[in-house]
């Protein structure tokens, strides 16, 4: 067990510390023990004093007390806890059939061409995972085969996954996840008022810095991946377009372009379905997972014909899981849902609601810095009210555990874990956008 | 595109070929088309012609003309296709909440501590994860980290998964896959009449041969995976005993013992819950998959706590849908179902039953070689009637096939895919030999 790595502790913003469990009730430092002692000390909790919820409806979790909590953070649940259609789907079909992708089951292909309706035409072919970062893993083996080459260019502040390979390609994850030689870092686009053309430009330097430096380990260059929202470096949404020269910088060196949707995807972007159609890149791979079935594990990728074939020649793919008739079913009743709900367009409205209002109550604040948005993903920067160019860490999560405490749960997330992190199920409403501002007043001024 | 692998098929025992489409029936032959463009061609079926179920109830799968089919292949149906009991368990949990492990929740601790109590002493901490791919990879994640050395030993027919990591260490995926420079194979125990103590001295020798060769690379020895029934190396259940030899010199050289459970596991050998355990072996991690959930995607591991210490000192780990609620009480269900029924035990009478009558059924037939089995899990090796010595993959397929039109379903592996694989869900009951009996009489026969 000799370590060759430091001691640190990973760091993740939002982290319960086990040194607040004095402050906590019996029964939570309890459950708290108890689930140590289980699932030991890799795992953490959110929230000096981690929620407890024990039912879910709509955009309202409900904890042990019976007290409810306003969630503009879970994105999974993309068409709110518990909906009454998605259960029936998943309870249906977990009662007649839950097998696998090795006979043939024409909801799987049901749900295979729905999904490609909505991905438009060139990503000819769908592939299924259990979870993105097994989706991420697999883009990433089918654009080395495809290629033939090993190097992948990931952003400064990336989550892509959390198997090994995965994990190597997001820094998120601190410095205490091995790195790899193939897997370069390049710096995420700013959204700090550079013009826009400028800023594109510096973006497409970063890609071709980025491949220079595989090429000088003697790596070729086989794909850039990114989160087309930027979501954990500190949410990027940019201007529509910032990204087209780096793209064409990196098919002109023989890469593949990556667009992990995995936080973008299903409209959570409003203006349109996927962050990188909102962009008008065109991707070799999507990658796509935590809304995609609502609550039900399922994750996967569409790739270019080219690619998958390239692959195919000589991988055979096989997950028991993944793609089977029930993660069809659910599948399937959220894309429904979203549809019928429109909860797309309703993600850039009442997101831009959200905007304004959150932009009217901090107009003067301080502690308020730069606000940026995708539909219904937000990020409010938290700064030094003494110098606004300087991250609040500190702040951002005394805010994040205050609007908890008042029955609003948000995160935090970036690089320097300042920014306040907004994500609601997508059904969340102009109702309940004053009972955020309220809350987040209070906060504001505590 | 330049392809630096060679456009060879990857293989796979029992695997549909497009050529045999035109013996199809229309309905057949269109699903197969939509579903090839839909999903593409890294995507296999079962059988010269593909079964196409559209409800499974207990060993049962029908097809869409209400067909009957004796489902003797699908583990990860263990209580059976769609229990009432799991499906209550699922739906119900469905319905209350379905988040993840940074809140806490009362039911993932609880299948913690079940899961836990399963394993005995010295696995002190369960992680979750979304498949077993992604436990294997976790596991020589955390086996790398404890150890501060990367080489990793498998066998020369292995699977472990399909994320980059582990498709690496699953020689059982053919030559396309590219290999890994640490990761090493030796070869599998036999099973074939040797005395037990040579057998186990040539696995011993064969692990330190494997780390030698790993030194003679300058890679330093991590960690020993085995499926502790060596499924895909053609199910080589072997005498008790067989592996604790090299175990010992694998831990004497300062690498940690992965025990892949995830066919294995949870019952599956019969006279033991978990496969390590049949042989007397004390793993440091054991990884587990298929039927946690009985069809809902779920899968994890059990590390002693040095190990989980080392990985949390430099790295947090969180998985979204793993772990998740709806996936605590479909484990749970589980878990209590196998108890309550006492299929465990049962895998060891019906099991051993089976065993006897297909025994005696092929006992004088020059197709039929070794039968190996483990609980209810058998193989039945086909051989080459004028040299037993030979394997006959023509022959293993034909009767897979014809099998599959008398309605049972059973499949082939091993390196030679001659090796019929029967591994029936628990609740396989003895009134279902006679059926299978009969139906593998007249196989054998054509």
């Amino acid at each position: 067990m000799n370590g060759s790595i430091s001691p640190s502790e990973a760091p993740m913003a939002n982290a319960f510390r086990s040194t607040d469990k004095d402050s906590l009730s019996g029964t939570a430092a309890r459950l708290i023990d108890r689930r140590d002692a289980a699932m030991g000390p890799a795992y953490r909790l959110f929230y000096r004093s981690p929620l407890h919820p024990v039912r879910g409806e709509g955009v309202w979790l409900y904890d042990a007390d019976g007290r409810r909590y306003l969630d503009m953070y879970n994105n999974v649940a993309v068409v709110g806890h518990c909906h009454p259609r998605l259960l029936a789907a998943i309870a249906e079909q977990s009662a007649r059939l839950a097998t696998h992708t090795r006979y043939l089951d024409e909801t799987i292909i049901r749900y295979g061409e729905a999904l490609k309706a909505k991905l438009g035409p060139g990503l000819d072919h769908v592939m299924f995972t259990c979870s993105g970062s097994e989706a991420n893993d697999l883009a990433v083996r089918m654009a080395r085969t495809a290629t033939g080459r090993l190097g992948v260019l990931v952003t400064d502040h990336a989550y892509h996954g959390t198997t090994s390979l995965t994990a190597a390609m997001s820094p998120a994850l601190g410095p205490g996840t091995p790195s790899d030689p193939a897997v370069v870092r390049i710096p995420a686009p700013q959204c700090d008022g550079t013009d826009p053309s400028i800023e594109a430009e510096r973006f497409r330097a970063a890609v071709l810095q980025g491949i220079d430096t595989l090429a000088a380990r003697g790596i070729g260059f086989a794909v850039l991946c990114i989160d087309t929202v930027f979501s954990s470096d500190g949410l990027v949404p940019g201007p529509v377009g910032l990204l087209a020269g780096a793209v064409d910088a990196a098919r002109a060196a023989g890469g593949l372009l990556l667009a992990d949707e995995v936080q973008a995807g299903f409209g959570r972007v409003g203006s349109d379905f996927w962050g990188f159609r909102r962009h008008g890149i065109e991707p070799d791979i999507v990658t796509m997972g935590k809304p995609m079935g609502g609550g039900y594990p399922m994750a996967g990728l569409a790739a270019r014909s080219p690619v998958s074939a390239a692959f195919a020649k000589s991988v055979r793919y096989f997950n028991t899981f993944a793609g089977n008739p029930v993660a069809a079913a659910a599948g399937l009743a959220v894309l429904d849902i979203i549809a019928d709900d429109a909860l797309d367009a309703r993600a850039e409205d009442v997101g831009n609601l959200l905007h304004y209002a959150i932009a009217n109550e901090t107009a003067s604040d301080p502690l308020v810095g730069a606000i940026r948005r995708a539909g219904m993903f937000m990020a409010i920067d938290i700064v030094d009210p003494d110098d606004p160019t300087l991250p609040n860490a500190g702040a951002a999560a005394a805010i994040v555990n205050d609007l908890r405490s008042r029955g609003v749960l948000i995160s935090a997330t970036g690089p320097s874990e300042n920014v306040l992190k907004v994500r609601p199920p997508l059904v969340f409403d102009v109702e309940q956008i004053s009972f955020f501002i309220e809350a987040f007043r209070q906060s504001l001024r505590t």
